[in-house]
Order: C-alpha cells, then structure tokens, then sequence
C-alpha cells in the first residue's frame, strides 16, 4: 500500500502503465512539461470537456460557446497587458546551472519563517492550559520578531514586484543570503524579467515578418469576439460567452505533472453584465462553479474557495476553487470579476467601440465581465488522483481501482464471454452491437475472468457485462459493479437502459 | 438570386452574418489566413468532429483515441523530414512587392497553354462531325506544338523541385518570361525555398534555448506514441489510432477562406497493418471514408475519388477524395498507404525499436501504415457551402436557408411561442426543460412567428416547435420542418423522441 508520499508518483505511474497519459515525444526522451493523452486519457479529457460544454452552453440559454484561433492579431496582447507585463523575474546560479524564478526563492525564505512561527506555537500550545494563539502570537517576542521579518520581506518583495525593479529584487535576495539548493553557493546572476509568451513569426520574410504569440490564455479570443457574437446572435445582457482551447506559456519552472504544463488547455466563460450588477452575478457563478464540481460526487471536502487577497490589476474580486490534489489544496478554478478592464484596454488600442446598447435603459456601456475559467488538465488531475485507490480486499489480494466516476470513465462497460467457445463470443458481440452507439464499449475474450476484472478495474471501468453459459439459456448476464465489486444477473433486455441510466452524463447535469 | 461566381461570396458573408466564422481578431483588422468559429460555428464542428470520432473508436473495436500535443521533440520533424523537405519555393517581385509561390507561377503558364489546346478543340469539334479528339490533338499542328511546350516546362519544373534546385526554377521564369500579374514586370528576385512550419523557442534564456516547431500535421503525434499505445492498451494487429487536433503552416500564399489557412485542425487515423496486407486495408478504408462522407446526405455526386500521379516519397499508394466546393473539385480528405517509412524514421533517429511482436508469426516487424487524413476545416466549409441555399418561395418571397444535415445542426430545435404572452412563454420554457439535455434548442420570442422561423433558416435549425393557444388546450405543438417548410402538429409526449429520432448522430451512424 502506498503512504501519501508515494500516492502521487504512483498516480502518475498509473496514468502511463494504463495509457492516461505518456511524457510528450518519450522515445526522444521526451520535452519538458509537455504531454500526451493516450487512449484512455483521451476519452476521460473528452468527458470532461462534455460535463462542461454542455452545463456552460446546454443549461444556460443565454450562453454561447465559440472556437477563436491560438494566433490572434498582437495588438490584443498589448491591449490586455501580456506584452508589457506577462513576465516572471528569474536568476541563474552560476555553480549550479539552475534557474529559478526569483519571487519563489524569497518566498521561500517566507515560508521557513512561517513554519518557525508554528513551531513556537505548537510548543506554546502545550504548555499552557488554556491557550490563546492570538494573544501568543502577537505578544511572544521571537514570534513577533519573525512576523515582523516576514512583514518587511513581503513589503520589499510587493513592491519590487509591483515596480518591476529587478535589481531591488536581486538586493533582497542578497540581503535574505539566500543560498542555492543545490550548489549551496551565492553565485547569482542578475534578476531578469522573462516574459512567458511564446513567440513565432508569420508570413514569410524575415525583414518582414511579423511577430505573433501563442495566446497564453483563450480569454482574449472571447473578448475580441465580443461584439460579433452579441451582435450575430443577438444576445441580451446578461449573456455568456464559453470556450475550450489550448494556450501556452514558457514556464521558468514547470513541474507537478499535468498540473503546471507549457502546453495546457483551458475552459473559460465570460459572463457579460451590466456594470454594478457584477458582484451579484460573481456570487452567483461562485455557487454554481462549486454545485458543478461537487456534483461530480470525488467528495465534496476535497474542494474549497480561496479568496485572493492581492487582487489583479483587472480584477475587483476574485476567487480560486481549489482542490485538495496529493501535493495539497491548489488551485483548479478561478473565478473573477474582471470589471470592464479588457473591453475597454480593446476599445482603446483598436480604436472599434466595443458598447452593448441597452435597449431597458436606452444608453451604451461597456459592460462589466465575471470570468469562470478552469484548468482542463487540472481538472483532469484532480479526477484521477482522486478516483486512484489501492485496496486491499477480503482474500488477502490487493487491486488498484480507479473509481472514475461513471459518466467520466473512458469505458462506460466491458463485454466480457466467460470463454472463447461455445459461441459465447458471438453472443457478446451481438450485446455489444445493440450497445456500441450509446456506450463506449471495451470488448475482451483473452485471460481468466478474475484477470480481466482487474484490468478493467484499473481503468476505470464501472461495469463488466459477462456472457456466460447461463445467458445462451434464459438470456440473461452479470454486471459486476466496479466499486463494489458486487455481480447481479440481469436480462440482456434490461442492460441497455441500466447502464445509460448509470452513465449518462446528461443525468449528472440533472443534478446540478 | 446568386449566380454560381457569387455562391462562395455570399457563403462567406452568410457564415460571418449568422455567427459560424469571424476573421481572427477582427477588431485589430484580421490576420491573414485565420479564422474563429463564433457561436453557430463552433457547434457545428463539434458536430462534426463527433461524428468521426465515433465512427473511428466507438463502431471500430480495434481503434483507440489520443490526444498527443502540439509541442513535440525538435528530432520529431528532422526524422519526419519536415525539417530538411518541408518547403516551398517563393520568389518576389520587385515592383509590386507581392511574394508568389514560384511553382504556381510556372503551373499557370501550363494551364494557359491547356485553355488554348482546348479553344483548338471546340473550334475544330464544331467544323467536324465525325470529330476525333485523340486524333486532332496528336496531329494539329499547333496543338502539338503546345502539348511539347507543356512537357517541357512540366520536365524542367519536375526536375527543379526534384532536386531542390531553385536557380533552375528562377531560369525556367526567365525563360517563359512570366510577369507579375500586378506590377506587369519581369523584376523577380531570386527563387527561395521557405520552409513551411513555425517555429519557436521553448524555455527560457535565449543562448540556451530549444528551437521548436509547431506541429505541421498531427500524424507524428500517433507514430511516436505507436509503441506506448499498442502495449498499454495491448493491441493486435491491425489496429488503428486516431486523433483529431490542431496543425499550423506557415503558407506563403493562403486563401480560399476556411480552405487553406495558417493554423488548421485535422482529423487524423492511422492504421497499423502487417507488411504485405496494405494494399488490402488501403482499399478497405478508401471505400470507408467514402460512404462516411456520403452518409451525410449532402448529395454522393458531390464527391469523387482522385488518386495521386506523384506519390510522395513515403507513400506506396495515395488518393484524395475530392469534394465538389464552390470553387470546384477539391481534396477533403486524403488516403495514403505510408508503408513504414514513418515508423522506420523514428526508429533511426531515437535508437529505439519500434517494432510489433506478432504472436501468430512469431516474428517482430514495422508494421505498415494506412492514413486516413481530413482536414477538419475543409468538412466544415463543405457542409456549410453545400447546405447554403437562396429559394424563391411560392408567394414570391426569398428565403436563405443552411440545409445542413439535422445531426450537424448547431441548433436541433428552436421552442418559439407564438406570443409573449398568456402563458405561451412559460409552456415553451416547461417544454425546453424537457428536451434540452437531449436535443441543443435555440428559445426565442421576440418578433412574428414568420421571421423567426427564417432567423433559424439561416442558421440551419431543422425544426420549430411553436406553442400556441391551442397547446393549452391540448397539450400539442406545431413541428415544422426547415427544408420542406410545412408543419405538423403533434402531441408534446411525442415531441422528444421524434426529434431525438431525427437528429440524433448514433442514428447518422448506424447508417453506415
């Protein structure tokens, strides 16, 4: 059995043993922070996207879904401010080689003070009866003395961040002696802004050419879009525009898996309302945001709102949904009230009014935005991590089970015949004929039943159909559930309904 | 009325009036040769790309989906060939400052030397009765003379891009004395070739960094995965791997609308087949892809199959099929037996084996490959231009109509209540309620029930459901029909599975 250390690496074995996901290009050793989806991965990614799409675009008549390209003209990234300040300040170790960025070598040092600041607390705590944190904390002469270290780190690090003076920040981390984890020395270089937008030239003379980004998120492909949608479908404020798509970003440290990639991709709707009404409709899309990935029944604590205290340049309120992956509470949705800062940044650099006419109140505005934009690759990783378990069951033997659940699962059913004769394999193959088109089948006649479980386990199967000797007499086969491992004889008649009834991701969206 | 030269204008401008194509960024005035699906659009080509998907991997049990990424190891496209074979010849004019594809310049002269061969034929067809083309045209003294020039110049180009020479190109423009259609004059600048994939730079300090290229074509993606997908997902020969995804090339002259643009998406299946049987599944999945396409019902004259003269150097059998677009007979979607030049590259160039066991041989291979390839844009432009209609109606009226195939629609039902008022509004919406997990519907009320109905015309909704006062009374709607325009009033009972009926994919497939 694996303990929590392990219960990450393990997932991400099992997400390429069991064809989830492969490193991008392994048999060149692969690239760094980019992967694939491999046959299983593909049909759960494909889900996901479908839960999504379809409660965004299906359950709300006043939202539509669009498709924008990854090239978009590059005035939208000077307009929304990526090419002025999409940047991670980074320093290189001379020793070591490594790089680094620079706010999270200082934030480390935060952290370390931190931790210190608990340990005084956990010792104060049981020394005294009736112990009071507050009052510890902010009387305590060596806690004080680290609240206050800590205070003036952020302070400098805020505001170096916020001048983007690079050499204020390479002063701090001089200042903190901040050594390198690996080569233990101070041998650094400069801090430097590096801005995380990938960047290729289109058209096809050098001198000539023109220089084009890859979109680091798929909003500005709704905003651009924003009048043209409004307009062709006549949409009526308050109205939603949905998206799907890739985006990219040159991460100085990417790591964790799926969860920090280069090549990522994102779902995201803008919620066009009236300025003012803006907090109304961020609270609302908060609950419904949180309805929509409870309902997916991984546990309802393993999510939590995290408010952002530092709020974006754009932003008047905002908020993470954060999951409780193995590597701890991250983020996997954000939600934010994004003001009119983008329609407006594209009014003035494109010099096209972007106003919806408000035929209630007879004037134009800009309207106001509330962004829900989700991970899909995160939202994948949090699925899968959560649906790993490691069982060790009555006999004795232990399984690995992914207790995907149903609507998301690869596979919603495996056809097996108990043999390769007695015409058991024709029998399964005409159930699975009459099931193909409503449910992704997984057919297999090779290795003992018990075996075939297993594997069907491991990826995430919810039921097993079993043709046996019984079925060529009355008509009838076991479903063994996944997770119960549990076998009930059924009529064949009876199969396809039970299992649509069980799989169907249109029912998931009933219960929202 | 629109005469077949205006047909793809008024396309284009129906595609971006009613929300299915916006040009990208279009507040920033466009970028050259990309395109954004806006709110029709995109379901459209979710439609679409469902119906591959699930004729590939739900009704093949021995064909699995990926999702390989975009960014893939810089070695991928030195061993596919791209990096060294994947270019073009461009050339410059000095005057008008236009850049042309110098092979296409070349080409033109051909088919002007064609167009005047076949002005010679009509004039002698019309003088002869017993008019013998083949022998006219070996004995015309003129016609000769042409058809020698045009094997020269298709000798010499042969030759040029053959061997990569681009001085022999830039002679052969010389020699023809080919002029700038704009500028008029001969001033050209020397040939060049341009290699045609984008590149750029993956991480983070510029003298250290990765050059890497966005992926030309997505087939690269499933021979590097070939050997993780077959054993995790234990397949046998033969099997396939599909993909659908995004492609980018960086074409110096691209046009046609959706038809060749700069970052395109392909629907791609790779079939693995034991050397010596390729021949066998080659035509096996060219009879396949055939009746796919004419499934839709968009009219089987409208495709044909064009084989290919000059294979390309992996390919030992290729053909396209053709679709009849506004601007005539073009490729849809190609079918090419790659042999394992793919496999054998990769093997070369990452040293690492790449072969398949065969458990009934006993002996290890490369297995051979058969390609199915669509370009997922090009599906798209041939639904939407070939649904297109301008009708003359019997009162005298016109009507544009998008008769696309009801499981494509974007919209598969529009729930309008005759009035704003009487409760009509608040049945519609209980009726929607009902359907709209199934069926995508499309509310509206506002404005007569007439130019409602045309609204969804244009937009190719196949059905309206109205709700009038009589539904009140007893609970029946009207359904009308959007190609043949006349209504039916039935039970609202029945409603939903006689829509589902008529529009629902599974049902597109079983047809197959």
């Amino acid at each position: 059995m694996a303990n929590e250390d392990n219960l990450f690496k393990n997932v991400i074995a099992h997400a390429k043993e069991y064809g989830f996901i492969f490193p991008s290009s392994e048999i060149y050793d692969g690239l760094s922070a980019v992967y694939d989806y491999g046959q299983n991965g593909a049909e759960l990614k494909n889900n996901i996207k479908e839960y999504w799409w379809k409660f965004m675009t299906l359950l709300h008549d006043n939202i539509v879904g669009i498709d924008a390209a990854i090239f978009m003209h590059p005035t939208t990234w000077k307009a929304s401010g990526h090419v002025d300040a999409f940047n991670d300040p980074m320093i290189d170790n001379r020793d070591s080689k490594k790089r680094y960025r620079a706010d999270q070598l200082i934030e480390g040092v935060i952290e370390k003070l931190e931790e210190k600041i608990e340990k005084e607390v956990e010792k104060a705590a049981k020394r005294f009866e009736n112990f009071d944190r507050a009052m510890f904390v902010t009387t305590n002469a060596r806690v004080v003395e680290y609240q206050k270290k800590i205070d003036e780190i952020n302070a400098r690090l805020k505001d170096a961040m916020g001048n983007g003076d690079m050499a204020a920040m390479k002063q701090l981390i001089d200042d903190l002696e901040i050594t390198d984890p690996i080569s233990g020395t101070r041998n650094w270089t400069d801090v430097r802004q590096f801005n995380l937008m990938f960047s290729t030239e289109i058209g096809s003379l050098a001198d000539d050419a023109n220089k084009i980004y890859l979109r680091p998120e798929t909003a500005q492909g709704i905003f651009v879009n924003f009048l043209n949608v409004q307009k062709t479908g006549r949409m009526k404020i308050p109205f939603g525009i949905a998206q799907i798509g890739k985006a990219f970003r040159n991460e100085i440290v990417a790591r964790q898996f799926i969860f920090r990639m280069r090549e990522f991709e994102q779902m995201e709707m803008q919620f066009f309302v009236k300025p003012g009404e803006e907090m109304k409709w961020y609270e609302y899309w908060k609950a419904k945001r949180m309805k929509w990935h409870q309902t997916l029944g991984l546990g309802s604590d393993n999510y939590r709102y995290h408010d952002h205290l530092n709020l974006a340049h754009y932003a008047n309120a905002a908020c993470d949904i954060q999951f409780n992956f193995p590597m701890g509470f991250r983020e996997l949705e954000g939600i934010h009230s994004r003001t009119d800062f983008d329609l407006k940044a594209h009014e003035k650099y494109s010099g096209k009014k972007l106003q919806y006419f408000d035929t209630e109140d007879n004037q134009s505005y800009i309207p106001y935005v509330v962004e829900t934009s989700v991970g899909l690759d995160r939202m994948f990783l949090s699925v899968l991590s959560k649906s790993y378990v490691e069982e060790k069951l009555e006999d004795g033997s232990e399984r690995v089970v992914l207790r995907i659940p149903a609507p998301l699962a690869p596979h919603k059913v495996a056809i097996l015949p108990l043999t390769k004769k007695d015409g058991l394999p024709e029998k399964a193959e005409a159930i699975m004929n009459d099931l193909k088109y409503d449910l992704r089948c997984f057919y297999e006649e090779k290795d003992a039943i018990g075996k075939r479980y297993r594997r069907q386990d491991a990826i995430g199967t919810p039921y097993c159909v079993t043709v046996d000797h019984q079925t060529l007499e009355d008509d009838t086969v076991t479903i063994r559930d996944r997770d119960s491992m549990k076998q009930e004889r059924v009529k064949i008649a009876d199969v396809k309904a039970k299992l649509i009834d069980a799989c169907s991701i249109n029912n998931l969206l009933r219960k929202i």
